[in-house]
């Protein structure tokens, strides 16, 4: 009988998470203050994340041990199966062997509680009682929701309104694990009041609804704000993938030619890519690979600039790939993956040279989607989708040039409370979209006289 | 490190089902015919099943082999994981050890896949191109769709009229996997025609969808009706649940005290129980709950009489517990596990006094849904909150006894599709009813005259 699946046990778990600041051939610039210019320190980001988080957040230390606490929340679903794609191999009849992680086995249903329950974890330990974040499908809200309960932290989310009216399961699993879910741009806040005086039926989006989580976060006591991608930290966390995939590679005696995940802010391709970005850094021979979307496409069409993380420019300005931090997808883009940035972390590899970055359209990841959902059985997110365009087209550079590829990637959640846009690629409503230039130019005025990293 | 999880590699999946019709003290009674009151043989279920299914149907042999190309997509997901539920424990704080199987990592969500991929290759086998079932909440129809697909088959879901206009998603999800979905009463079949004639708005009933894909499939040509619970041949191929249970518990060396399910028609509940009844019937001291609805209380309210499985009687007539086939459960139920009927199996076994019944409320269901959620994570299936309420219930006898018990439950699927129920109780819409006396025995007049098993 073929083998399908590698699985570890709980004591197999990887103990330390990896912190890929260590290995930089040339460090990270840093984020600046917008006022100043100058560097931010530790101090300047004390009212939004705890110390402990800050501390890591600039860490230089190669392993960070994963606390007790946090270990056995991660057991009650890690470490998730490594398991090999033999029927979406047979349909797309080219010479690999696909490898995925399935993050699809958490709680929440993505691989986003990797992040969540340590962060949920530091902040209880420095006495923080109340998290604020926001959410823009809702993986991330929920994920946090989740985490926050279990270590009896009180949690309040900001959910794009668009997405809040259109996913309503999401905010009852928020509900269900015992968080507050507020559609933003909400009443709650300055930065949200001043949007809807202008836009009273703004839809929102990724960039308000930060601002507005960072402000209810700042501005009551004991609380401390709580991000789902894009920082160093919350890459950290989120390594946890690639380590356990190492592991179960290792146990059947393979090593991949090319790693893939799908990139929005950059979590999911980071925890699975950052162990072998390593790996590359010393000498082994591997292709990295971010697929996005072509109607988002920050890696392959945004500059890499210093720019704000949020709308109302209460972030520090980061240097990442950016379409322009008041950039809103268009409503046509029904796949996920919309924030205007990229993780800092992410942006630099790129800038080195040590991953890369793909655009694919809708059309092609909802195609991807379906076909492995009638291959493999599980209905992937339509982010995940993604990344599966992506390995169709590796594995179609794989036959044109005749070589033989092992391709692992993140399979980063399933898509069983995001079906509605299923049901309009099924119905033949989405189309190709793809992101004009002149629309990128228009956005990218934005950071008209940003400094430049 | 405490342990979490018991798992196993792919090759220790188990080869075999359980076939408890071998080890029987006293053999079950047959189906009937309703015509001439005689035992149902092949020929007669020839129409509606195909003969390889028959034969298991019926089988006397203790253990069947499971064909290699039903391991193969079982692998895709199997063996599922045998999880200690420490944290709802701490909760509970009682005298217990809680051990689940974890059948929500299945594609569809459920343990509904486990039927439903023998039945695809069976017919497939047999050169049937086409098949037809009903859906009531939509795990089985969902669960179908994709094993027709990964068969090759045609897939007709009749799912009932309220369920597929409050629940799109599950629609969506069986268009994904290639299959037609239709609400049922429709005007596609003769049963569907004449209760739309009577009841133009009829929001359907389980009893009339089992009509509606019964006749569908009899008057096709190549068409075959499957059906997601009730019959032996289900419940065997389901017993894969606790056959890998036995495997894993045996591994830390634990043996439970209590083994527990939710019961609807009885797949879940037989496919975790079936293998320790036979223990039982060896001589083993082992408790053996059935958790049903206190507003479709089948088991503990219903007789054990012989009665159809549809409402337009085109089943043979089943020795069951029943509350009668035109039995349509009341609006204000909103936990699944709506069936009239109970599998002809768990009724036998709970005649023979080796299992045994309790009902719970859908105050309590989602009581101890939601404790669940916000201690172990993941968000059952409001089906699967009747198993928890009864877990919990155990745990408080356990204390009130002072007695230590290990206890083994299905946790059968999650709740991720069918959220809207949470979402009414955690809004105060729900109240705990129970089914009234006088409206079990309106309902049973539907079986006044019909044999005694």
């Amino acid at each position: 009988m073929e083998q399908f699946k590698v699985v570890l046990n709980d004591q197999e778990i990887p103990r330390q998470w990896y912190n890929i600041q260590a290995d930089l051939p040339r460090p990270m610039k840093p984020p600046l203050h917008p006022a100043t210019g100058k560097p931010v320190g530790p101090d300047d980001l004390a009212p939004i994340f705890p110390m402990n988080i800050i501390e890591q957040e600039v860490s230089r230390e190669r392993w960070i041990d994963i606390p007790e606490p946090v270990l056995e929340k991660y057991l009650l679903w890690r470490p998730s199966p490594l398991c090999r794609a033999r029927n979406f191999e047979k349909l797309l009849d080219a010479p690999v062997k696909i490898y995925y992680k399935h993050e699809g086995v958490s709680p929440a249903g993505s691989h986003k509680p990797n992040a969540a329950i340590p962060q949920a974890y530091y902040n209880k330990a420095f006495g923080i009682k109340r998290l604020s974040t926001e959410t823009g499908a809702g993986q991330w809200g929920s994920a946090l929701a989740m985490a926050c309960q279990m270590f009896e932290l009180e949690c309040r989310v900001f959910m794009v309104r668009v997405s809040y009216e259109q996913k309503p399961y999401r905010r009852i699993m928020m509900r269900t694990w015992g968080a507050e879910c507020i559609p933003s741009p909400s009443n709650r806040t300055e930065a949200g009041r001043r949007v809807l005086a202008e836009h009273p039926d703004s839809p929102g989006s990724l960039g308000i609804a930060i601002s507005e989580a960072v402000e209810d976060a700042v501005t009551n006591k004991d609380s401390r704000y709580s991000l789902g991608s894009v920082l160093n930290h919350v890459l950290m966390y989120q390594t946890i993938i690639g380590l356990e995939a190492q592991k179960q590679l290792e146990k059947i005696g393979v090593y991949p030619d090319v790693v893939m995940g799908c990139a929005g802010g950059g979590s999911n391709f980071g925890g699975i890519a950052l162990p072998f970005v390593r790996d590359k850094i010393h000498g082994k021979k591997i292709s990295i690979v971010g697929a996005e979307p072509s109607s988002c496409p920050t890696l392959t069409k945004g500059p890499f600039a210093y720019d704000f993380g949020d709308l109302a420019k209460m972030t520090p300005l980061l240097p990442m790939h950016t379409l322009g931090h008041d950039y809103v997808p268009a409503p046509i883009h029904a796949g996920g993956l919309r924030y205007h940035g990229m993780a800092p972390i992410i942006s630099h590899l790129v800038k080195e040279e040590l991953i890369e970055a793909r655009a694919y359209n809708q059309m092609e990841t909802f195609d991807a989607g379906v076909k492995w959902a009638r291959t493999e059985g599980f209905i992937p997110a339509p982010e995940t989708g993604h990344v599966l365009a992506a390995v169709m087209d590796e594995a179609k550079r794989a036959k044109e040039e005749g070589r033989e590829k092992v391709i692992l990637f993140n399979w980063s959640g399933h898509g069983l409370v995001d079906l509605a846009s299923y049901d309009d690629y099924l119905s033949g409503k989405l189309i190709p979209y793809e992101l004009p230039d002149e629309e990128i130019k228009r956005a990218l005025k934005a950071i008209d006289g940003h400094p430049k990293p």
